[in-house]
């Protein structure tokens, strides 16, 4: 083939609620101080890679937008075309979305909480429609009727979100553009599952840093021609660690 | 019919440029803290007036993105869809671009002077291809290889806005939604100009000031059902005065 396909992978940064440790989920929170400065980091490492992203793809959560908007205007993209869809967002939590995780973690034990946190199939108890951090009726998922969860486990959020996979990102990767996706650690977990065929109990052991863009080089199926690779590997390990150990006190 | 149509648009505001008093045209300059304000201030209308937009149009210029991103953002909109166009770009300036405004007015003269910016269907000397602030090789352009103009006077800028605004803004809004359109002087005064019906003539006493959201009802046919309002009218009666006293010393 001529040149591989440029897919870069951006998990927003440090949220208001990742900082009080909260679930968030579908929740629209915004980005801490710290979030803010790793989004404007991420921009630096774009444009220091030469990487040149030619689209912009996003959730429908404000964080990831946020991440987005202050990395490109950094990186002096903010031209960029725009497509945002509710496919990218971060999995829903369910009735965990506003509560503590610590807190969760003391009251239904390891073993739940785990479950929860990554069980492939297993969702949490779904949310409400009238409960406080319920999504039934925000505006922003008009017209979505019928598709907006009250909860999901990770084997929801891959069903939602690769039909966009293939609708849409696939289609600019073809015409030889280089795709940024901004989105969650949820649902960048689905794709990186996909597109490098990790099964479903390895993926569990799978996170992704914050506000690091993550590069794939795709074949014309869309296959990684090479591993992935973080713009900043050091940072990107020390993030992930961090991840992992989310909830622990 | 039923109810009006709601096309709200948006000047953005002051930019590094404006502050040192230089022709910017098609050349991408940043907001200055005072545009940041402004483009804050503009969101808190917004918010204020329960307009409530649905889809968002800019230019493809950082000033006029940096001002919609950051007014959504203050009024929790930011994950509306967004649509840029090369269509809605400033005036381009031609040979005056990055040239100091007090001293082409002294240079040239006032007649001079106010016949490059107020002529209807004048423009100024075209920019040469390998000028410094000429865009003729700026990747956001590719694509329309062709149209990038090397300069326009205002009849120009209908001419390229207005099949934009017939073939994607009207749809928006004939489908019911309220529409934003955060842009620059020069294209809006052109939108202005068409809805307002204003002659050739008059329009060069029209100044639109910046950060000011300003607020169309139309009927079916895109016609006025009353006329435009400012979401802040006595800022916007000084924006205008202070925009008409551009230039001089």
């Amino acid at each position: 083939m001529s040149e591989p396909y440029t897919l870069i992978l951006l998990r927003h940064g440090n949220s208001e609620w990742n900082k009080k440790n909260l679930f968030t989920g579908w929740v629209d929170v915004r980005l801490s101080e710290q979030g803010v400065e790793e989004a404007t980091r991420a921009g630096e490492l774009i444009a220091e890679s030469g990487l040149a992203p030619d689209v912009l793809y996003t959730s429908v959560l404000t964080r990831a937008i946020q991440t987005a908007n202050i990395a490109l205007d950094r990186a002096d993209r903010a031209w960029l075309p725009v497509k945002r869809s509710w496919r990218l967002n971060e999995r829903h939590y369910g009735a965990l979305q506003g509560k503590d995780k610590a807190q969760t973690l003391e009251e239904f034990g390891e073993e739940q909480f785990m479950t929860w946190r990554r069980s492939f199939d297993v969702p949490p108890p779904p949310i409400a429609e009238d409960a406080e951090y319920s999504q039934a009726n925000d505006e922003r998922y008009k017209g979505i009727d019928g598709e907006v969860p009250s909860t999901e486990c990770l084997k929801d959020v891959i069903e939602r979100f690769l039909p966009y996979w293939e609708s849409d990102i696939t289609v600019d990767l073809a015409a030889g553009k280089t795709v940024l996706v901004t989105a969650h650690g949820n649902s960048l977990r689905a794709l990186v599952k996909h597109l490098d065929g990790i099964s479903d109990d390895d993926i569990a052991g799978l996170n992704i840093p914050t506000g690091i863009p993550l590069v794939y080089k795709l074949d014309e199926n869309f296959s990684p021609v090479e591993p992935s690779y973080y713009l900043d590997p050091d940072a990107a390990a020390a993030g992930a660690a961090a991840v992992a150990s989310q909830g622990k006190k």
